[in-house]
């Protein structure tokens, strides 16, 4: 039986099983090889055997491509926050959180390839900017959700994302061989000891 | 006696005196006008009786003109943080380029145009977080120079940035009468507070 699905014009379209999943390789592939600039989303469909139209049920844009885990990676985040115990306090349902995006997060080889093509780009650095922005705003209303007032819950929100960002900077780093919660923990400790009042 | 300039073409040219701030005047009043796309610098030059030869002079493009403090902005926070007794602890030292920074920042009502100006356009948005990133690397350039080792030196200045940037929107809240200093106290006192180890 051949799974169909019903596409956003309203006509039957074949989904091909897996057709997101080698969009993304075969733009990771093509990003790596000619560089993000040079690479047309006709370039992409091609190399992953599929149709340009198939691409854009998937990904608005090319850039998309690249943060094609954001709304999964920010789900992750803002469930496990919501749902901890009530007893915890804020930076520890964060901390958990954060080892919530940890399991979702691709092998540390996937994502330093993703690096070094956001890396030679400044236009998908500002992207990522705003993810991070968006994903700060995310978890500031889930730390509100359980009761946290502001500005409380944007300082801890804000503390939480520059704990992740700068510990994933540290694990795609090519000379590291420790995994993404360690990274994250060691980072945790660091901010409350560079906050402790002497 | 003519005050003169050279010219980044060589030629010599007359040196307006406060061409610069009429220009952010006129820009400030026109964007708040007209909105920011509908701006020119034609636009900008004439209402500020000079040349949009003399607009090059000074900004790059239209959208720095928002941006124009930002460089001795960065540049009062570095000289406080590496000028701190060395005695003091990161996070402190780091307070106190903040207090440097309250001291460049114009007016709360200039603050509160500029702000609306850039809450309606996405692009400036944008623009804001790439210097927000730019000011926490420099920050944590300032906190290695201390010998602040890594990752406590960009942690410790996320948090900086962090404090600076919920403080300075709560300042340019319409209803607000509290001064910068005195919301930056505070932000930092909560981020100790969510940070303190039960």
């Amino acid at each position: 039986m051949t799974v169909t699905d019903i596409n956003y014009d309203g006509g039957m379209v074949r989904w091909e099983p897996g057709s997101r999943e080698r969009l993304v390789q075969a733009a990771f592939a093509l990003y790596a090889e000619r560089g993000f600039e040079a690479t047309t989303v006709a370039d992409i469909a091609e190399r992953a055997g599929l149709t340009e139209r198939t691409f854009f049920r998937h990904f608005a844009d090319k850039r998309e491509v690249l943060f094609a885990g954001s709304a999964e990676l920010q789900d992750a985040l803002v469930r496990a926050v919501a749902g901890a115990p009530a007893s915890l306090a804020a930076i520890e349902a964060v901390a958990g959180g954060l080892e919530a995006i940890a399991a979702v997060l691709p092998d540390v080889e996937v994502a330093r390839r993703r690096q070094r093509i956001i890396a030679a780009n400044p236009e998908l650095q500002e992207r990522e900017l705003i993810k991070l922005a968006s994903l700060s705003a995310a978890l500031a209303g889930a730390l509100r959700g359980r009761g946290v007032p502001e500005p409380a819950a944007s300082l801890t929100a804000e503390i939480g994302i520059a704990i992740f960002r700068i510990a994933f900077e540290r694990w795609v780093d090519e000379s590291n061989r420790r995994d993404l919660s360690a990274l994250m923990r060691e980072s945790l400790d660091e901010v409350k000891a560079v906050t402790a009042t002497a």
